[in-house]
């Protein structure tokens, strides 16, 4: 086994090399881990490498990671375990929008991982189509963004509209939002795929830690080329 | 069996008081029925009340309608066997929007049906969500109808901002428009029942006919509340 | 920001020139919401606008609204917190059904928000295809009503016996009432989406407010073109 | 390998014993098998048993079935295949209702199986839900019947209505009749088995062939306990 | 409103005439209604008709019951209240199968809505295809059964097996006994819809009642037939 | 009923001839089942064959189990009740392997079981293929076993790597780790189907003791043509 | 570019040490490629390791590759182009079962790749379980095989028999056979999936290659361990 | 209308100042529109601004547009018509890997695109999971590259395994390779939604031109802010 691979207890094996392929540390996801997995997972990648984050995480996750963890910290909306985290960059701007009050946990998880990267990150929230003209007053803000990571339930329309007014990328979250034939976030999932405006891409239902890890990722290179350039 | 109802050989019995309790004379689905099916039907409902309309036909369906009803003319984007109609009927305004070029069959399918119940109708094409700017600017055309029949695939957002920016009863009309998981419409027709702008009601995917129905129905409500009142 | 919207903390913007566009004030949907954000936003819209009602609440939802309006109101059954609404409007009627004492809920919420818009209302509940005598005993009631508003689960079928009795717009909710091969729902979604009565529109799985806004759409159609006309 | 079972070439088992198990010979699905393979697997039987049945057939089949079987007589709309078959039984009644004229092909291949098996059937064509009276008017014939197959497509109500006015078994057949999410008859499928109106069953899509033999099945103990008690 | 329709206050409308066209009193479905409901409902109809079955009841709905019918009673594997029935009659006989010892509450809502009708049932359990021999045991008193309920779930094959060897009807009931890919019944249900066996006949999942009413309908028209002949 | 087969109250019929036919005893799926049953069952396989295993047991299950059987042990993370087993056996070495921590449940189901069956076996943990050195580094320890059981959500990607890297054969199984599009498992169960390395077969979601028995049927075989072939 | 991999043109990477690691060449999925790119893969095959094989094969692919290929023969029913193969090798028997006639073609598919690889192989047809005892009169050849390859369309019941009659490893191959509500096979995948005969896998519905492979992958191991041993 | 939307006859509203917002002109979906419909557009297009692009286009489709725009160029495979295009930009490198051969069409529809943009562009084909070293090989090319389109069918695994070797943002692309349980790409696009590498985004089924457009996005902030910071 690599050096880079460190193996905790019978349960986990830590891949210390992510940061270097990926420039993001490996993360933990705490749903469905004992409190005391996470916990062990978690110390470990603090240790080793100054930091440590966990998503679907609970009040019990939490107490756990915290008895060994002093400085971890807990958003229950986000529902993120936090330590420390990347030195902020200014170069790359990402813009959070959520189409309703109800998709803002989504939009917060994105939101905490970005800040967790040391990227830079606003947050737009009830801004849906229904009441188009609520969007179009903040076109400007709009525009200014090197990324968007739209969260939207119900029909998830927003994106399309948004896409068509910015020249950035844009990453659509469907959300879980919504009830009857909205299955679980699933109708909000093919509209996004069918969105008429190209350019959108798709993250899984609720899965703002995917869209924010896609930001990063955009950034990466956008910062990677402005430094070789310079 | 009672006088009004006909039965035309052994496959098909008209149902001839359904104008009467319906405001609609019955319509011929022409598709799975045979030419000599439909002719035969046809026939018997112009001899009867002195109208048809055949919906989804071929142009198979058509030579054999034409062969017996000569003044019935044929459609073929809006697939529509037609012999003559109600007379129109100044009150009330249909507009039939299309998303895209791709969706006029199924508006002209609408289009058709409420030419031949003398409802008053126009149509807007190709105001996709992408570029809403396009919708925007015929925002007066918009505010006028008393009914909107709105027809789009892809996502089927369209019918949300609309539906947000006028107060006539808005009738969503998912199509077959898109493809890889738009699943044939099921994707437009998921996001049109999970609308977040409330007060819009949804058809079958390609059902211009059923929302052409549904719009003459409220039209025939008001033209007798109306009348009554007069 | 245009002055129509307000910002309520960072989670929501209240549409408040909504009543001009649709004619209907902003609903707000409970579910997902923490008690806090909704008495928020109730109180806001009140406030301004001196009306407001929210749908999916709990009675946590409306312990905090009472704390801050002390004249809402809360159905346990419709789940609709309501503060005042709309003055009575004689034009225009609408006949909620209900299929089985199982859909009561979703129609007492399509009823509680009609009654919230001044719009005239009768409920008539119990009257299943499966004894079809029992519908057909009502047939005066049915042929009354400007609207109709049928809610069925199961097999979903009576919105196409209804709608074959009458010439007023139909508008189905399917309920997530069966099971097995209900999928929540989806059978009655599905069979009111193929209906053989031409003219007959549906809304979302237990979603009487959608139905009961689409209603309100019409009848104010119905409302300003009789008043014109006078 | 017991004597009752007969291997034809590589490809088929013939098992002759079904008629005294099952009450009725075995039966050919031509769809999917060769012409050359249904008329060795149908010549085979004949010999045997003196009679033979193939269901969802083809032209193509019918030509080399017929080339060796001279009797053989083909239905194109029931797509049957059929040579001899049992001797008429007078007792139990089944009463084919086809809710349309599209549902005709399935409900004419139950019906051409029932006449194969011996049994009296009749049949009733286009009294779908959205004209009740049509199907009222025949109130009579419906009692009367010992077994009822009940084929629709669409939303697939009319059992349901038919299963409320009599208390004889009703077998229900859903047909793939119908477009958009009709989902190739699903939608009919899952009304079905959702009906409120207790004591109806249902066989697969568009199987005629499955509610009559089900039927069938019915009439043979019918007339057993029957013979038995005299 | 006519006299046989008797209106439970405002939720309910009791068809007492149900016994007369379907040869069954009406069944009150539990699940979903009050306590309250269910009772007011349930001594209605023992007032009436001097019997009443409810379905789905849980032990909240039993005490609420049996407040005011002493004699009321319940199984709580069947989650059936009962109070009295209609009276034995021996001709005709059906036996109940569970595929496995998790089938076996739905097997018994069957089997007590039989006794509640009067008729003649036996039960059979684990008998599953996976030990095929411990079916074939009971071949005797397969072939006695005039018809046969077959309940099943995981892949549903048990039908299949079961119409091979009788000659009477078999109605198969999908259970939701199963896990991951089994979809809550659904490949059961799947399965024996698919069945290769003809004359099979499927209810809903998980649906003992309506596979109970059936038989009962077969049996119904047996003892008509068989007491006219005599 | 052959004496293999013993009847336990009204709800089971062990099938004691399994090991023989199947080289398996009878294992009992404790989900659905009361403790009495479970325990009923349970201590009669004990009894008659010496051991017994329960699966998907609660730790209400296992206490009416061990109130019978003193020797009985659980764990809780494979949910498996255990008494005694076969003996050890030499011959043939099964690999299971979990794609993440999340995983260990399934994995430890499947592994529980082949040591109850006297198989070889060892366990590899949080090898997925977001990190593929990970896998890499451990290829001498997958080319080495005779049988690979790989245990994987989310994508379930794992299975096609791990086939394309060995000869033997090699059972995926899905697990319903994940969330939003991941339908419990479905994304992972499909992926796995559809796998482009030739020769990877699938269980159902979660089965871990599915595919421990088809690693033992394997072994079987293998030791059987090893031993006859000495 | 290691050695072991060759670039056809731009649009394939022959894998030329597959053999070595998976004891199988690479395989050519020809369906979805010209025929020319099939016979420029083919036939650098050939060169290369003296053998090929391409599945899913049309005629016109055939005649593409013969012009290249002088020996390559082509199976019209399993669809496979073949060229050479693998010595005969007499260690371990697979058993291919096809449910009926009409599930030959997959049967024959797999049948085919194992010739190709060397593999013993038999072929049973026409024993599904509508009539179980032509499957119970063929016992002492299923106890025969070390490999069981089942293959059945509709409701896939058969491996569930087959798998509780042996002590072998049972491959289940769902086959698109079937109609209505089969859904291209799905009824059969989910069936086997969920079969209540622990030890059975399933592979892709049609796909009889990927369980020749399988059975391949064990006889493989097989063959290995027993040659260790001698 | 405002002068920057052009209205093509009836049926379309071509989007001139597209190119300023989404830094793209508009594209034509051909599928579904007559040619005269496709080369009206086309050439409206080149006239105001240069350049056209038209995809899913047939060869009647480019007959028609050819005729009016002489130096417009199809490609087949693509299925791309492109007149002219963006000059050539060297900020920015795009990867574009084909899983399997028959993915080809696809990653060539991103190409062609990707190219009339006037972005760099690679393309890398047959690299599949099964064969994980034929991916590790070129692990320099993907360590190059600013943006990643991974493009594949079957079970989609392949944009797992790249976008844990790479800091880069992946676009995965879903295709309907494959056959059975691929339900037309389905599971790959499930696969994909699903995968446990953070930061991959997805497209549409088959949508090449999705991904290139998002490609492109991404780019064009890239190059953005390199210009204003130079």
């Amino acid at each position: 086994m690599p050096d880079s691979i460190e193996r905790i207890e019978a349960f986990a094996r830590v891949d210390h090399e992510r940061m270097e392929r990926q420039a993001m540390p490996e993360f933990i996801y705490a749903d469905g881990k004992t409190p005391e997995q996470v916990a062990a997972i978690f110390s470990a990648m603090v240790e080793r490498s100054g930091m440590a984050l966990a998503s679907r995480a609970s009040v019990d996750h939490f107490a756990a990671v915290h008895a060994r963890i002093a400085d971890a910290t807990y958003d229950p909306i986000a529902r993120l375990i936090v330590s420390r985290g990347l030195p902020p960059n200014p170069i790359g701007q990402v813009l959070v929008i959520a189409a309703g009050t109800s998709d803002l946990p989504v939009a917060e998880e994105a939101n905490g991982l970005l800040r967790f990267l040391g990227d830079s990150c606003e947050l737009l929230c009830d801004v849906g189509v229904s009441g188009i003209h609520r969007l179009l007053s903040q076109i400007e803000t709009l525009r200014c963004a090197d990324v968007l990571i739209v969260v939207a339930g119900m029909e998830g329309a927003l994106p399309s509209v948004v896409g068509g007014l910015v020249n950035a990328p844009v990453i659509a979250v469907p959300t879980s939002v919504g009830y009857g034939a909205s299955f679980g976030g699933l109708a909000a999932l093919l509209g996004m795929l069918n969105t008429c405006t190209p350019g959108i891409t798709v993250v899984n239902i609720d899965n703002g830690l995917g869209a924010a890890s896609a930001a990063h990722r955009i950034l990466t290179r956008h910062r990677l080329s402005s430094s070789q350039r310079r």
